[in-house]
């Protein structure tokens, strides 16, 4: 997507190949930089502190992080120590460790000396098929936005939850591809964007990279949602997910499950976009079977910002002395799903609706 | 209630009678600071800028405001200024308006020697009525608490939304005063406090006075409540209301819909506990009838608190661009409500059910 009218995506090879470059989502929203990765241990780092995060693009950047290692040191060892390296970075990624799999089983029965070559080209395979994911979940669900701004006969509004953006991916995002696509195609789309409490992904990532892209927006406290729906401001909501059961339930950032009440309570249609990858086949029922990762209180706590002299600061903002709780992530039962948005199309949120998409896991099922 | 063992009010005279004492709701929660109001204009000064702020304990603060002021100028000019004065400072305050007619009109038939006097009175009886209904509104909601410990065998939970705690009222609190209640004869209750963006009151503010008192309790982030209750983690919910219709609809702090929503998506019992002066008798309809104040943005894109080194700053959270819209209060319809908590019991959330605790108000109905 772009910025400032300039395409980028969230992470590239370094023209030359001696190392990747990758947008540093620390310094968002107020600065954009672009950080330099030349070896395995500085993707691990980036990886670790958040200077990249998004389950899709952090699989990307570990692949990479691999191929870098392989650079120094392309044996059989290297590639257990830097995998392990890498794998230990976000214990909890399912992607991350998907992708080092992936790569460790192409290159193992490869002699050493062409290993870091084939890494670096698989780790930019991964790379292109996650972009041309989220471009066919774009096209599928502009359709959406499409025929509401038909039915509307001028501009809808969208609401989305945290940032399932192309910050998240390494281009298009999985939530925001619809939007993207549709903007892009003329269609009048304006977003509202959750701030998502507690880490405020909304509020800094996905309001960051609307504006750049100059897609209209509107950033509102979580709580803002359900009386927007009462009064027939929101057309559409589309979030994303993290986990997604065998029957249509989605596991997305805490506060997902309010927003689908509310929808259904007011008739909005509310879809989940995401990649087959997310989707656990083993699982019948969310709410029972999808442990809850519980964060740092701190992240509830505290907050950081920049100042008004251009600096930044954290603050706390909980009362000293009582106790917090930050669950992470939360399931909205597929009953309050309209539907999901995958690479293969749009389908309803249940066992029947996915397997109707990917027909092969039938004899799975 | 109480801070560190010791019984406080938020207002209350000044021994000798030469002025009031409010605690500086500002200072919260990090310093605990009482503020010594001397003239009227002092007092209008703590309402704008919210040293003090609920609406019950706003009304009482402007009639020993108006009463501060007399002691200066008694003539019938004098009231209409500090009056008007007064009444400025929070130009949506319903109570506010309420204290100073009531004053206004106890007063202007009086010689203007015995007025200043007199307004301390009439004053001071807004104050102890205030309490007395809070109180009442304690002990009729207690029972439902002490029934779900009852029927639990233990610990109750009980998830609360923004402040509608003691230091928004003269003591007790509405919302809260039930759990005061219940924690003063030993029931075993645990308060989960909704942070409540945009301003925070809950983490600032009821947290600070739960823990002052000695509640056991926990801050969550707004986007949590649904998903404690899905697992079974809420026992109750307790709110309070600004502006309550004749049917029983219940206009709070922007986000409770979304918490009454999940609460009966999980059959968990939601309460608005409330005086009677909210109650709107005009109104059927909350959701197209009452107007929602769209408040500052600046309350969603910076936040106030405090720094490692004890100072305090203000930090700019939103990307910088986006614009920000800021609903303030919601509707929560009257059939996601289980009950309303008044001071005088309580009863279901309808036309009828008010109108068997209110029968006076049959006649006009």
């Amino acid at each position: 997507m772009k910025i400032d009218g300039r395409p980028y995506r969230t992470i590239f090879p370094e023209p030359g190949g001696d190392a990747v470059l990758v947008i540093d989502q620390t310094r968002l929203p107020f600065a954009f930089e672009i950080r330099r990765l030349a070896r395995a241990e500085e993707a691990a780092e980036a990886i670790r502190t958040m200077v990249v995060r998004g389950a899709p693009l952090i699989g990307v950047t570990a692949a990479y992080g691999l191929a870098l290692g392989l650079r120094e040191d392309p044996s059989d060892a290297g590639l257990a120590r830097f995998g392990a390296m890498l794998a230990a970075t976000r214990p909890t990624a399912v992607n991350l460790r998907w992708a080092l799999d992936r790569l460790g089983a192409t290159l193992r029965p490869l002699p050493p000396d062409i290993r870091a070559a084939q890494a670096f080209a698989e780790a930019g395979r991964i790379a292109e098929e996650d972009v041309a994911n989220c471009r066919a979940i774009g096209q599928h669900g502009s359709r959406l936005i499409a025929e509401a701004a038909r039915a509307r006969g001028g501009r809808v509004t969208v609401l989305t939850h945290c940032n399932a953006g192309w910050l998240a991916t390494v281009d298009w995002g999985t939530a925001l591809a619809p939007i993207y696509a549709a903007h892009d195609a003329g269609v009048p789309v304006h977003v509202l964007v959750d701030e998502t409490r507690p880490r405020n992904q909304g509020a800094a990532l996905t309001a960051f990279e609307l504006h750049a892209h100059g897609v209209p927006h509107t950033v509102i406290a979580d709580n803002a949602g359900g009386h927007l729906m009462q009064h027939g401001q929101v057309d559409l909501c589309i979030v994303g997910s993290d986990r997604t059961t065998a029957t249509g339930d989605v596991c997305n950032k805490i506060g997902t499950y309010l927003k689908a009440l509310a929808a259904h309570d007011n008739r909005v249609p509310f879809y989940a976009a995401l990649p087959v990858s997310t989707i656990d086949w083993t699982l019948r029922d969310g709410v029972a079977e999808i442990p809850i990762e519980e964060r740092d209180a701190r992240e509830v706590t505290h907050l950081t910002g920049r100042t008004a002299d251009g600096g930044f600061a954290t603050v706390q903002v909980v009362s000293p002395g009582s106790p917090v709780a930050n669950p992470a992530f939360d399931v909205t039962p597929a009953r309050l799903v309209t539907g999901v948005i995958t690479e293969r199309g749009v389908t309803e949120a249940s066992a029947e609706g996915l397997l109707r998409l990917y027909p092969e896991r039938r004899a799975a099922a």
